[in-house]
């Protein structure tokens, strides 16, 4: 049989309400009261029920992360991340896949499994600004990526157009002046897409060199197998250029791939950077130059920002919504040295 | 103000008990009130509060998945596969992260938390066949891998003998005679490592070759970075060999990396075979052979398997533990052609 709280409350010689306390960890309890209910609860093994916890306290212990799909290697390691930075706040994660589906996302919004969850980490790739509102909801959540800016909750992203702008210019610097760009989306005016075209062409313009669309590849998502079609096309419609700038890491994997097929040497004749920074990039032949986005900070940061919005959720007046910027590091390897 | 189980049994005419039943799927609820019901609660968006149901109904709708790391390529897409084969039941996913460490993985199988699951699917790395008897819980649980066989629970495995074997025939089949072994656990008996080390072996024997202990590299993890320091460290040794066999493909990866770095012509100089068929070596170059140990229907088993333990729990007879043994696909890529 397994202890019940009433046993806790019997050998320790408190009432059960005291336990109750212990178990929730109120701070109206006396330490060695405390301390002989924890000895209680450990000598009986006791376990507390953690569903009628929740009901108790309206906590579970659980933050939801929502992520596009764990196959794509950003968001493993970014799930990674999430998951050892919740851990140092005593909670676990459940992870929903989304599959960068507007609807999914939007009907995972108000979910009634959101219910087992004290709080979301969202990382949307379907909902664009306009679906700012549907952001509005009564549960603690905080927002990664680039999908929506100024909603009506915390925010936390990367430094997409300047850490773009650096990838480029470190190819400037290197002496390029034909620069590809694989990842792009058509017609995308939100996103880490457009973001990073806008930095790319920023650096363009500072080293006044003209932008050519000729030497933009449109994908639809960013696995390597896009990276390698894009690519390939690139180099079959007779484009010249002598660098790449994929605009995450798996697509200038699948760009390297192709190049080397048509006898490209890499960083001599074409120089490759991605952006990601993802494990991988060290061992590929040559290693990849890439941005870090500061994958590591931006999960430690929604991890924080989100324990103070279920922490303060009792309190009378809520701080506004904010917007944090983590920084980026350029990462130089041998595909452009 | 949210709508409440009482108004939506108001606005549909009908008792509470009976939205009850409708809300917790029972069948006993003619198709007509189920209807009705069902029309109530759009009308008013009433979502069940589901941790008050999972005190009613014992259930809470989510798996437990327990891996080493998601940024194990491997794990991120048995993670990725798992998620899906449970949204298949209706179900979500709890991922806890014991990074192959065999105390966490004990003190894990005991966790309060997992009464926020129904049931666990566990891929341990650290426990071992002494440690069976911690797999005897009182929730539903199914084990996957290699560490642990007979236990009192189902579990879910591949062919590891068997398609270690076929890798290393594989080698054998084109000429190769001195083939070393990149990831083997020094002194293990159980595990992953040493299942594949054994189908090597068997290979080795069946073929009239002789084992030679100098071309086996060992390491202490399966990363990238492991593979690269073996492969250096028996290049360094001036041991002689011709092809090289990753006992996984981020091992395979990361000791490419270094036989290229050496010059050495894969496969001309070197044939290279991973395991695991990981999406990133369709892309390496040159695109890496490897064994697809049969992943996507591993999650799929474990998830059925699970759900019907957690079906099955009410039942008065349990049927005993059952050993699925998923099969293998060798996918021959360049690296060895």
């Amino acid at each position: 049989m397994a202890a019940t709280l009433q046993d806790v409350a019997n050998l320790a010689g408190v009432s059960v309400k005291t336990v109750s306390n212990v178990v929730n960890n109120y701070t109206h309890v006396r330490a060695t009261t405390r301390t002989r209910v924890q000895g209680a609860i450990d000598q009986l093994k006791y376990q507390p029920n953690m569903s009628a916890r929740g009901l108790r306290s309206g906590r579970t212990g659980v933050i939801g992360l929502a992520v596009p799909e764990l196959s794509l290697s950003y968001f493993a390691e970014l799930a990674d991340a999430v998951i050892k930075a919740a851990e140092r706040h005593g909670m676990v994660v459940l992870i929903e896949q989304t599959g960068a589906d507007r609807k999914r996302e939007i009907d995972l919004l108000s979910s009634p499994r959101l219910q087992l969850t004290d709080g979301l980490i969202f990382s949307p790739l379907g909902m664009g600004s306009d679906d700012a509102s549907h952001l509005d909801v009564s549960y603690p959540l905080v927002v990664l990526g680039e999908r929506i800016f100024g909603g009506p909750v915390d925010h936390v992203t990367m430094k997409n157009i300047d850490a773009a702008r650096a990838a480029t210019e470190l190819l400037i610097a290197r002496g390029r002046k034909r620069i590809a760009v694989i990842g792009a989306h058509e017609g995308e005016v939100v996103g880490s897409a457009a973001l990073r075209l806008q930095g790319y062409k920023e650096a363009l313009a500072a080293a006044g060199l003209p932008y050519d669309d000729e030497l933009i590849g449109y994908v639809g998502l960013w696995h390597r197998h896009d990276g390698l079609m894009a690519m390939r096309n690139m180099i079959e419609r007779g484009v010249e250029f002598d660098a790449v700038f994929g605009l995450n890491d798996t697509l200038a994997l699948g760009a390297m791939r192709v190049l080397q097929e048509a006898h490209f040497k890499i960083p001599d004749d074409v120089s490759v950077i991605g952006f990601d920074d993802l494990d991988e990039t060290q061992y590929s032949l040559p290693a990849l130059s890439t941005v870090d986005p500061g994958r590591a900070e931006i999960a430690e940061t929604a991890v924080r920002v989100l324990m103070e919005r279920i922490n303060g959720q009792t309190a009378p007046k809520k701080p506004a919504p904010v917007e944090y910027l983590v920084d980026f590091t350029l990462r130089e390897r041998e595909s452009t040295l």
